[in-house]
């Protein structure tokens, strides 16, 4: 059966039923994990992976139980915010302990299937409750995975309407939080192919295949994450090619402005001498005629500039 | 022998012929598959899969039969599109369960086989079958592929003439395509040569041969793509050089009118300086000798411009 | 020993000589080529892969057979070209079949020592024959990296004398073609030391010996297509730094000549006004001392440049 | 027990204690070092790596002891300095010699956990030893991480102020440290799971669950570094994207003013032409009609280019 | 014992001594190096690979014996050159032959050794006399390893200095080495851990340890060529950001002069304008106003540019 109680001495938990699940929210209190960590017969280094919040995730299979620390990240729609806790899961033979520091919602689904009757996680052993929890964390992953992506994809539509360097910094960033998001859920993958899983009797060839499952989901988020690298570094280089377009669209009209007006300027300099001998200046068509070859050189430069798609 | 029903009842299926063939189109009625799993005795993680249409491509095997998952890409000529669709492959030993949400012309010349009496697909095993369908889906990338390699070649077509800076949108649209087609064929490659593969019975030796060869037909698939990608990296290399050329020539014309008219802008402002004392605007072969000087000039610095190859 | 001779009668073929070499040449006729898959109890992919054109460079073990697919390249001196051909060898125990489209001179020179009556072709078993076939086309891969070697050297000298556009496409052709040279031979390598050639009675120790010298020469031919690949990469950066640089002078030049002129051109139009109360303008040396400032702030101008390197 | 005393002759310590632990400090005489070989019984190349000071990280077991070598990084904050030291572990049955050039704090803690009584440093084996050394050393390189990630975030601060040139430089130089740093630790990664360690009777199955912790603390370690590389090459493209941003920027202001000023000078030096027959000289309302003109080409020209954010 | 004598009868050198080892100094003659190996038995492959100069290094494992082809490079710092050199070296069971083109200086330390009566060589098996040649080899790779980092050291610092085009090309043309010089070193490593050398009764448990070391350094060696290859590209990429930085700087002073003198150029034409009713022309405080107006555009102007630090 399944029943929620307020703990208060650790030693006789562990006998009383047939499969125990202890979930410990807070992890301030080292005394108290570590006489948890008597009680239960683990390992002084496992203990020290669950007390330490930077440690990398993994699966590790030790003689009589397997330690899980994996990364749990936590939508809450209410503030649009995305929390990371680490999850750690020490799976025993007939026991269960879940360490956290804070409370999430990745145990409510889990809590409200044990609270019916008939539901498969009361029937089967402690391996699968413990495949229930990863599976929810995996899934959560799902939820960063989607996050990203629409934050993605707001960047592209961005992207199109303006190319300030604020994009390239917000594009950085991006890189980065992939990049470490990568790092996080990277490790896990395959792990459970190894020989020291396989050969071990907490996996039953039962459970392997929800194993297996959660490895598929592993792989499907990896791939996704892949995918984001790329299409972030095709936006940095889009981002990169805007700005030269830009710049190359500025010198055009300098250039086009340029080159009609200074050899015009040229002209005007040239009958702005004060040369005592100069015929021109005596002459009556002059002026309309110098603006006559003016316009000439006007249309010719526009035509030259039109032929080689500088306007 | 091969004869095509409406099935009302799933349960007396399974039992009436030597193999057994069920192709389920439309996957809305969730209802309807559980029963299906349940009658084949298949693994709830078997119908979830299957379900779930985003679903990463896998050859999954299970205790009694093997879990195919492709996604399987339809040309219709008529209206020159591509359709993706997932289609799922359940291989037991006497019965194969295809599903895919619409109807495509992947099993068209299947069906055509089995119509004939004397074909092979009537006499082999459901392996066989099983082989014949996942080497037409893989048969149909050839047509992708094809595709693809007729739009890199306009858009390099394209990428000769002009070089507006839509076209870098289209190869970042290209690279991606690409890479998303990868991302769909490439989980498959090898995977038959894994030893759970090998050591399924249901994989006859017989039958290797056959998958041996659409692993073959993957590798040039993937061959493809890989280049693909290097075409389009070497063609997003071209646009940037393009780019930059137009750029240099700009730069180039607008420094060649500089340099020839600023040095002459210069003597024609000198002489049209107000000072009562300059002996050469009295001259009277002053105004020739200055256009003789300018002249001079624009010949220097165009023979300059002509053996720096600016012209 | 050995004979040439004309074909009618595939079936009475086989068992004529101790090993038989059948080379075929010119695929058109698919109802011949199933025929003699027939004869030699050929697998139905066989006889497929054997009529594809585009079929991947491939070694295959089949259980009485070994298929051999390779793409030949062949050197024609007289016209100084390249033609690349399909020739398949399928090594039985006893016989050798050799299938391409063309003739080439690929077996010129196993020919004629097959001719002589001592030779080591004579004495040893099939597999000596196709290793024989087999070295002399990797030999002829040698050429083919000899020629693009050649290209490669040449283009780099052109690129250190000019660096118009038209290189970066030569470049950009030249690095498809490594690539796609390169596609045509990785394939092979190392596939002489998996499992299932090593446990292949068809390949004695004493052979692989010689196997073993072939993909030592593929080796050295994949590294050979990767160092190109990193001169031409190289040189790509090569011809943009180039670009770059041309732009770099061009930009200096416009500026030497801009940032002298600029401010003569403001002290020439200063005293161009016609301002009747400028002091200047009636002072008697004002023209010579104007023209000893200008000439000051070009030497101090050219004196700055010179300091930073710009001339 | 654990007593210190100084040593006088080696010969006779080796068989004094149950587990002998020789501290050497100070590799200068080479001879002494020799001797002590000769005394274990070590093989010539352990005594050769043991005083080649450039000697890569490594792991590596012998018949009758393992040798490690690893790099000794030793913070120290009096003078803010990370000092590096070869240090060399040889670990045989029942006894560890441990080799450095110069006395560093890495031991510290072991020697005080010696002193006390009932520490399990003295009532287990020379593995667990050997073990708590090389995790020392693994957790210095914790520090040297550290110091890493806050250089490099004091560069990224820096970056975001202004973008020098010099910064480029400290970013070259940080990047070869990263390479460097990550050259001596990726060595030693994995190790410990290679089939020679595993069979090896020095490694306990109890010790290796710690050797198991050295290679996850390893692994993070490394995966830091390569983040690190991941944001400084960001920082690169920042950095030259910001370059390119400050050019962009220039090239504009030169274009505004250029192109508002130059048609406005072409007018001025049109009425400043001295020809005799130009009517709108005379004209009593030429000059402030002029300059309406130019005031409308101005405010055009404004309105162009904040249309085009080019201001 | 160890004698030298010269090489008359090659047939009955074999038998001679316990160790016969044979060094053969020029190939030229195919026809002797055939009739060695018919003496010693030698598999023709490995005639033909001594034979060929352009041989890919490698370690091959034959029947009777192990064929080592290795590039030696000898330093003559007489003048500071580097000559490469291929060796080959085949050891048997009870000989040792080594061949190459020209004579070098590498066995020099091994002849004095073998000179020496009491000399480890001497009583040894060939086996470890062919570990001291491959050694003696390597460690020549480290001369020329440090001669490349003297070589990058001293670009890096003309790199500071001054950035001509012509660094470019010394930098590609190092790169070029480098490559060169890792694709001689590489093949080498790792190979005496394959299999086929361990099972090999040419290497006793005894030399491993040292075949371990030698591998160890040839470890060394290609992260030193990796580390370059690193520091390389970096180099290229300061060069770029340099001449980057420099076209940024002449921008600059080109807009910054132009944007100075442009609005100035443009008042002096106004009043330069010869319109009759020009009201300020006739004022008498016009040129010095017009003088101060001009000032304080040029301080504005200053101000401004200071504050973009664009001086």
């Amino acid at each position: 059966g399944y029943e929620e109680e307020k703990i208060t001495e650790i030693s006789n938990l562990a006998q009383k039923n047939k499969v125990t699940w202890i979930n410990v929210v807070g992890l301030g209190s080292e005394e108290k994990i570590k006489e948890l960590g008597t009680e239960f017969d683990l390992h002084p280094l496992v203990v020290e992976d669950v007390l330490n919040p930077a440690q990398r995730p993994k699966f590790e299979v030790y003689d009589d139980y397997i330690l899980f620390v994996v990364k749990d990240f936590n939508y809450y729609p209410k503030n649009q915010e995305i929390k990371k806790e680490q999850l750690s899961i020490i799976l025993g033979p007939d026991f269960i302990i879940s360490l956290q520091e804070q409370r999430t919602n990745t145990f409510d689904f889990i809590n409200k299937s044990l609270a019916k009757e008939n539901s498969q996680l009361r029937h089967r052993g402690a391996d699968y409750l413990a495949y229930r929890m990863i599976d929810t964390v995996v899934d959560n992953y799902f939820v960063v995975v989607e996050e990203l992506g629409n934050f993605i994809f707001n960047l592209e539509e961005q992207l199109i309407e303006d190319s300030s360097s604020e994009i390239l910094g917000e594009l950085q960033q991006l890189k980065r939080e992939i990049i470490s998001f990568h790092r996080l859920v990277s490790p896990l993958r395959g792990l459970i192919y190894s020989s020291n899983f396989k050969d071990n009797q907490l996996f039953t060839d039962e459970t392997f295949v929800y194993w297996r499952d959660v490895d598929d989901h592993l792989s499907t988020v990896l791939d996704k994450i892949q995918m984001f690298r790329d299409i972030v570094n095709g936006m940095v280089d889009t981002y990169l090619s805007n700005v030269n377009d830009n710049m190359n669209q500025v010198m055009q009209v300098l250039t086009v402005i340029s080159t009609i007006f200074i050899p015009l300027s040229f002209l005007t300099g040239l009958y702005g001498m004060n040369f005592q001998y100069m015929p021109e200046l005596g002459y009556q068509y002059s002026y309309p005629i110098l603006l006559g070859v003016m316009g000439l050189i006007v249309v010719t430069m526009l035509v030259y500039f039109k032929k080689n798609n500088w306007l």
